[in-house]
């Protein structure tokens, strides 16, 4: 049930809670996107890059908002199925990073719901910048 | 279905959405503390006290954070039902304000549930302080 | 600040809640997607269809649950800020529909974040199937 | 990081996730009821009983809806920062129990905030009924 590194994806368990679900038990599409922020924090602890040190950085003067993010739903989950999330890196550019996600059912790894969003490296006045150096590296090493 | 005082009470309308109920459409027992904070809000604002300026304010240095809150939940209420909720100030001190939430079906003013949320005043430090005068005023006219 | 028809858009207001932002203070993205769904809601009643008989309908066997997401976000907005949404149908075809969704500061009607949702009409099976005559004519009727 | 039995409590590990926190970064009271049904839910896997086949079982038919809630908050906890959640069973009547939860920084185990929660057996007519046997059977083990 912990995370791992499979084919250039880091695979972590999602648990679907209360309140994650819409009135009839199956889960919300709205959840989902909380799904994939999950991805990303447990991407960067795995790389062992504190989230709240790295999604705003006061000292450092940078911040890694999302600008876009979209996602496809295959096939209702409900309350007490259990999923795997694959967290990928699809690309990188100078200033951004565009993940991808892979929900699948751990039953049987059938697909679920795909998603993806880009993260931009802003400075303190908002406006695009380099990524930090020690993610870009990491992100890299995970492009396919 | 704006909202209006009754009997010492703000009234306002909540409305049930997608991720406020269970896998089984009866409203999760932690939304109903997000409806109280709702309750907080616009009893603030009815007074003209923009809650943003009030949950935290760091240039007159004082925040009004939660410090104890309970619920009681009567009668199960499911996605698609319309209720108020009346904010009642209960207690006033020097440094605390208790408020008081009665949850109605807007059908048949049906009791649903019943709560309290106690707010403390803060200074920079995180220690206790007094109440913000103008926010202690218009409290203590609505104290029974 | 109650909702209008604008230029074929539903206009609804926003409210930000504790809770909908990131620990910075701005705008979760995850959040957008909820004020979307609150916008498919409001445009549903507000043509006289109760969101909580179409969503799901078991009498006539039928459900729209979301299939596909997507959100570009512009501008970080704050807890205090106001919105205003517009809910448009982009396109709708036998079995779908699309909404595109406008979020604009109220004070400026600047585009702070723009997205769609579609949504699908199934049957018991959760097999596609024709949209509610009665909600099509509406969604036609809106169709640019 | 795994969870424990100590000293007849269930104890898991908490994080704090983007939406649990208000828009200062401290976490927002609401959540806290959240991760207390989280408690619960790890209570009932530790014990071998799946969540969504205890809190409404429509075969057996019952249920275990929340009948009251109530915490206090004693310090301020933020993005970032790490909990242990303490789940102990306080009272076990015939057909309602009572779990107190204990909330510790991971760091130093300083208690950050404490509440009960009270679920009740309901059964198909959501009158109050006895708790299923092998239910009762493990609180009352754990009870001090």
């Amino acid at each position: 049930m912990s995370e791992e590194i499979v084919d250039r994806a880091l695979r972590i368990p999602i648990r679907i809670h209360f309140g994650d679900t819409d009135p009839y038990g199956v889960v919300y599409f709205a959840s989902y996107f909380k799904y994939c922020h999950h991805g990303i924090e447990a991407f960067l602890r795995h790389y062992g890059l504190p989230p709240h040190q790295y999604f705003r950085n006061p000292e450092r003067g940078f911040g890694l908002p999302v600008v876009e993010a979209t996602c496809q739903f295959l096939k209702p989950v409900r309350y007490g199925d259990e999923l795997w999330l694959d967290v990928k890196v699809k690309d990188v550019k100078s200033k951004s990073i565009t993940f991808e996600f892979s929900f699948y059912e751990r039953e049987n790894l059938q697909l679920v719901a795909r998603g993806y969003v880009v993260i931009v490296a802003i400075d303190r006045s908002w406006k695009a910048c380099e990524l930090p150096q020690e993610l870009r590296k990491i992100v890299e090493d995970m492009t396919p």
